[in-house]
């Protein structure tokens, strides 16, 4: 696809105290973000919606002129900055004063100290969930999307879309809605009603694809090289570079929320795996900005066992990933061909983490374990996660003497399904306290 | 009921910098508050799990000895405070180090700035949603349930408990869970299995009682005079009076969150219409303690016309509230009898305000349009107060130029069904671009 020329309309007035670099156009303020640059053979190119490489194919990503000066300085300003992803506006590919735009303003979620499942699961260091179930549309979809959003309004798109059967549909459709934009989702036309409720409840274009998913992504693909999608900024195809930055965020709020410190260990859901690179990425820059000390830490990778090309791949020791056919509860996380696969390889095995799986069952234990410990009621990833942070202490392999920070992405509410069969009453008995005491509940 | 010794374990060491007067047993230290006193006839009686006067059996509330001294300093101490309801620690019925204590530290959600709503409604002034869906278990019950759990640890009880059919259950098992609290919640036997299983999830007994919601009501109030019941904390009966105190946050909140400003006008839905008069107290003490100007605010309260006991009443003039059978999809509102109406009666009336209903059809539109304009899916409890607003409005009720905030309580997700049927895709088609052409969904 071509390059989208950039408008001169909204953007010019968003000069701000970290300019773009020559780089970029002109009129594309999109603050310390200078270029896009490929991942695979370093070829840079200016900031616009494009998302591979015109010389070798391979993902591009945003690169960045960060600040520089006193790192206190820094933290004081994040510190004074809004309860959101926007405190680290100087870090992010979005202009100094996007706080003041419409958004429906993600992030700066809990980081909740998990004593009772500290004990459950041996753990004699600290263990934390990152809970993203707190975002508005409950997962951490939002993050990503809002930053989508600041790029599409810096290229001068005026619909904002994707493909999607789950969390990144409402996620648009709430950031369009709040932010001014159009937008078209599309989705499989036999999705679930609750889901096509969450997808169409926010008022946009909502387009159901006689196919599967897979018919859905294709005829994506299409639109966008068609003059039929011109003005169409698709979050996660051609505003990928930018979209994928929004999971740095996780990282920054983790260690600030520790008090500007890396946690030693840290357990992320595996779908695509840009999530899991951008939070190495994210952690690589505070360490560099002298945000956060300089020492090692180890990040582990969680699939589910049913769709875990790259656990299989870690496990066997290979550098490349084998695509699988999806079969799993995990739903949000059944991408069978990731495309970070082999970077989250080198991730895992550079900082001596590791990668691993857990079946169905264990997800759904999981899940209950994390709600009756800690309160919290996680969609499947966030079974996933915790699932295999058990796996990996019991294994030896992850160390319950260190600090331990474990990601739940999204909110049980949006998978009741997988936990339904077997959640139910203790009891069910006649209104008087003869029943009562007989089913022995006086306690 | 007996009122029951506080027991000296857990609470002797919770000594902090306010502390409880003489006439709280001495081992009870719940911060500010000193005693509870009769809503109707002033009587006082020593803090305890009680919550009807001896004297009159009118409501019983709690007082405070709330701390004096310069606001300045206090609004300093509050934002130096956690971001969740123990920032305002000093003004509630809890110890001083109550942030210390596991808890799922609800509140500090966002005061959103509605101005895509102001303009659809024609809102001049400003307009702004309290979003309660942001909290951990998606509604404002969490607020209150979190109160109770910290007089249920005063008063040594070992196990929480509730009556519900929704959003209390839900949000007692989560903080049970997380406080290391046993939990008990009683729901009718023929509940729909999505809420079933929100109320189940984490971990502690589920109790379903073979009859309709009054049915599990009457069973417990057997229970809790009852020595079966020895122990349990009602967080909605005997802990009541503490209970209700957690809605004043609300009151804080949305004040400190418009730079420690009073709103003009509130919009708040009546179901018992507990919150709505705790709204008001929370207003009064900051009136109070100086920490906002002392000037005129009016509240205004929701109704679902399925459910309008109380706007009924203010229609009509009268001091009284008629009982109704409820029928409305707004469920979380529906409650036939409120105990607090002629309260509200009372402080829409000397506020200046109203109470106003919708009915069904305007609730679901008025969910549409708050997530058409603003991105947040409500409850249909959200529904009734954003439909109020509209009503109130366009009857020049509610004036426009003037900085209004609108309640939104609980989260859309909990209520699918009330959208359902009228949220759908806009279009379904063959995956290619003729049939996307022919729809016309280009834009």
């Amino acid at each position: 696809m071509a390059v989208q020329t950039a408008p001169t309309g909204d953007t010019n007035s968003a000069a701000g105290a970290t300019a773009t670099t020559g780089s970029a156009p002109a009129s594309v303020d999109l603050g310390p973000a200078s270029a896009l640059s490929c991942r695979e053979c370093g070829q840079r190119f200016p900031l616009g919606p494009i998302f591979a490489c015109a010389e070798c194919f391979g993902p591009l990503e945003v690169a960045y002129d960060l600040p520089g000066g006193d790192p206190e300085e820094l933290k004081k300003r994040i510190a004074e900055g809004p309860d959101n992803i926007w405190r680290y506006a100087p870090l992010l590919p979005v202009p100094a004063d996007v706080a003041t735009k419409p958004s429906i303003n993600p992030g700066f979620t809990k980081l909740v100290k998990a004593d009772n499942l500290a004990r459950e699961l041996g753990v004699t260091g600290s263990l934390h969930i990152k809970d993203d179930s707190g975002n508005p549309t409950h997962s951490f979809k939002d993050r990503v999307v809002a930053i989508a959003v600041e790029a599409a309004r810096a290229f001068g798109f005026t619909t904002l879309s994707c493909s999607s059967t789950g969390n990144l549909a409402g996620a648009v459709g709430a950031a369009a809605a709040r932010a001014g934009f159009r937008s078209c989702v599309f989705i499989p036309h036999d999705l679930e009603q609750g889901k096509v409720v969450m997808a169409a409840v926010y008022g946009g274009e909502l387009v159901g694809i006689e196919g599967n998913y897979d018919d859905v992504n294709r005829f994506c693909s299409e639109l966008i090289g068609d003059p039929l999608g011109e003005g169409w900024g698709f979050v996660n195809v051609n505003l990928r570079p930018y979209y994928g930055e929004g999971s740095k965020t996780l990282a920054y709020e983790i260690c600030e929320q520790l008090g500007w410190r890396l946690p030693d260990q840290i357990v992320v859901p595996i779908a695509s795996g840009s999530q899991l690179t951008k939070i190495d990425k994210g952690l690589q820059e505070l360490i560099k900005l002298g945000l956060v000390e300089d020492k090692p830490y180890k990040i582990f990778g969680a699939q589910a066992k049913g769709c875990s090309p790259v656990s299989t791949a870690f496990k066997a020791g290979h550098d490349v990933v084998r695509p699988q056919k999806p079969d799993t509860i995990a739903k949000s996380l059944a991408i069978g061909n990731p495309a970070d696969g082999p970077y989250v390889l080198d991730i895992a095995r550079r900082t001596g983490g590791a990668v691993e799986d857990v079946d169905d069952e264990q997800i759904v234990a999981a899940i209950k374990l994390l709600a009756r410990t800690e309160g919290i009621f996680a969609e499947t990833a966030g079974g996933v996660t915790v699932g295999v942070t058990k796996k990996l202490i019991e294994a030896g392999v992850l160390d319950p003497a260190l600090t331990t920070v474990v990601l739940n992405t999204g909110d049980g509410l949006k998978t009741l399904d997988a936990v339904a069969e077997t959640t139910g009453p203790t009891a069910t008995i006649r209104p008087d306290l003869d029943a009562f005491r007989t089913a022995g509940l006086a306690g």
